[in-house]
């Protein structure tokens, strides 16, 4: 049983005491974002909070107060994992019904008018500037759906696939948060890519869809050429947030042999607001589907936990009927057979730097019925086979007006939910054309 | 004829007046870098020059000489093409020997002492703070070359090829400036690649190489979802800096497929640290390969001289003998088919944004000759044939110890050289193990 706290905070709310997920949120009377934790239906302005001695009680934090009042989760983050953690726990004492600190807080009314706001009242940014961004390919229902679509079943899965966490380097200047619209992009396609003469014309893509991730964001940790064993890998994880790899495939298809994904994937990624710190999903350790392959050492997971317990969800809201429609359920757990810290291990094993606030894709996380694949390439069979909507609709793709929204939690009503914020966006139709 | 200055500039000067390169200094006696330029053997600091009025006589800049007390050029290139290069043009006219404004630098003798500082004393930096990298595969001969190592002369130009400029997207927490040492890498690789059973072993790289390019820093330009025409390309280059695409080969051919370099490419990417203004190469500009394909409007250049006469040349220094060997001698007209203007339109084309100071790099240059052929894959035949060095030694690949230094210049003694930096680094041996 979870321990209550003395602000009202509704039995089903994703963000219990429980949870304490940090963001970067604009409040009211502001002109400049700050960092802030949600919980209940409120968001707690850090840097206000501290401003007023409200972290007189965590001594660790004294020499670094300065980073509460910042645009971004960078400062934080560097700090460390263990101290990012020490905060949010010193948070959840704050909360608490019995909270050690009274005075700081529960019942100091002006300062609580001041830095404790609704959500509904603030505006939120990105939690990090990002530095670069990786995006893995970390679900092998994904990695075999999509290489059979892509390639025949014969090519489905290649060899490297079972020995190494493959991954392309994203696109950071393209990635917004929760709530931000996304254009469809135009691009080069070719209609018959098995024909012998390609001929490629430039249309608005018509093949639009989303990918269910989860984003990572890391603490940094290695100074270049040195490298993150997978042992040290766990401490240099701060967070978790929804992403969605929106995925132009009919130019993706074109495009991405040999040097990958490019034109297909740069136009938008989208992420939750809130990151929901590592300790927070700590409860909620599970073991994944199990690695077919023989890993080499710096690859090998310390502990066969290695994922999480975390329901995922996608809605899709038509853009005509205004109707949501659940179109996929799955769980984290249920996917992804390389770990974050596998990933970490890997792709600084060569002395790759990694920079606080860098992000990590998972890759697309399907399970193996169809209603818990987590794209439309895969749910669709590229398009053949079109998923039935609320309302009698059908969906190929994604039409212009769609919303996607990913949905994650992990936790339940008595002990208190951890959730995710979405991360939602509205496809807007294509340019009319390009000059 | 070049107009002479003042400043005694030696005639085979990289930097002589007509070039005008900027970067990022840390100056004697100072701890903060600025933003410089270099000429003759000197460097001018735009900070202290711009807080003495020197720029009192260029109106436009007026509101923006903050730009110059930064640590990066994020500022001055956000400004725009046209304002970077008004800057050039007037500081040309401060160095001419008839400058119209001798009171502001060539007769104030305590301001020279302070700002003009040769180039030996200063300390220089990464000139931008990369927000994303992308690498492109514009030269069409080392794209044959590659792919024929790679997949056999029927694979080597995949059809897409020949339709778009391909890329893929670098890691940015990577980029050294020259002189910054890179380790050897460890990795996966398979020493068989074509048996039927693929055994990775863990080992440090075997087949270190390097790659010539150019890398163009842009402006930025656009909004979300905008694109940058190819009319509007050239505005929003900023400038020109030699690129060493460091690259693990054996790595990279067991991870490459389907995704794309990652791990064969991300420890590590050398720049020079000027960067010579587009402006600065406008009288050298050339036609270039012609482009074999038909290309969508899109992607149709502008002008037949779409690159430039630009000499490149990698210099390898032995580790063992220190002995110095000219191992390529191109130039940057010789093997690129696609220009800075068709890459940043087609990676813009769906609404990616650019910003200031994002970095494009051209993909590795070859010629058609094997000395000038831009990597070692290349002119070793993938190792099989190794190049002979001053001294008597072979090189398959690059050895512990080896410096590799890309040099580019336009230009000639009459007329004044637009040299580049080098682009150097030394390959230190691999960590002798991998916790």
């Amino acid at each position: 049983m979870a321990p209550s706290s003395w602000l009202d905070i509704a039995s089903d709310s994703r963000f219990s005491l429980a949870n304490i997920p940090f963001g970067i949120a604009t409040f009211p009377n502001s002109e400049k974002p700050t960092v802030a934790v949600a919980i209940g239906d409120y968001a707690l302005n850090l840097a206000v909070f501290a401003l007023h001695d409200g972290f007189s009680q965590l001594a660790e934090i004294q020499a670094h107060v300065g980073v509460f009042d910042k645009q971004s989760l960078n400062g934080l983050a560097a700090l460390g994992r263990s101290l990012s953690g020490a905060v949010r726990r010193y948070l959840q004492d704050i909360f608490r019904g019995d909270t050690p600190y009274p005075h700081l807080l529960k019942d100091n009314r002006e300062l609580r008018n001041q830095c404790l706001v609704p959500l509904t009242q603030i505006r939120m940014h990105l939690p990090f500037h990002i530095g670069d961004f990786s995006d893995f390919y970390g679900g092998m229902n994904h990695a075999y759906n999509a290489g059979a679509l892509f390639r025949g079943q014969n090519g489905a899965l290649l060899p490297n696939y079972l020995h190494l966490p493959m991954a392309y380097h994203g696109r950071s200047s393209s990635i917004f948060v929760s709530g931000t619209a996304v254009r469809r992009p135009w691009g080069q396609i070719v209609e018959d890519i098995t024909a012998a003469e390609k001929h490629p014309i430039f249309v608005p893509c018509r093949t639009m869809d989303f990918e269910l991730e989860l984003g990572c964001f890391v603490c940094g940790g290695n100074q270049p050429f040195d490298n993150i064993s997978i042992k040290e890998a766990e401490n240099n994880i701060f967070g978790f947030v929804l992403l969605n790899d929106w995925s132009a495939r009919d130019i993706q298809r074109w495009e991405y042999v040999p040097l990958g994904p490019f034109n297909g994937k740069n136009f938008a990624t989208t992420i939750s607001a809130w990151v929901v710190l590592a300790d927070a999903l700590e409860p909620f350790r599970k073991p994944g589907m199990k690695h077919p392959g023989t890993l080499l050492p710096y690859l090998q997971e310390q502990r066969e936990a290695f994922t999480y317990d975390l329901n995922l969800e996608v809605q899709l809201v038509s853009g005509s009927t205004k109707r949501k429609s659940t179109i996929c359920s799955t769980n984290a757990s249920d996917g992804l057979v390389w770990s974050f810290p596998q990933m970490l291990a890997h792709h600084t094993i060569t002395g790759c730097t990694m920079r606080a606030g860098d992000l990590l894709g998972s890759g697309t996380i399907s399970g193996e019925t169809t209603s818990s694949l987590g794209c439309l390439l895969e749910q669709t069979l590229n398009g053949k086979r079109p998923i039935q909507l609320e309302g009698g609709e059908q969906r190929a793709w994604l039409e212009d007006g769609d919303e996607v929204i990913l949905k994650a939690w992990a936790g339940n009503e008595m002990d208190g939910y951890v959730g995710f914020g979405d991360a939602a966006g509205v496809l807007l139709s294509a340019h009319k054309q390009i000059a």
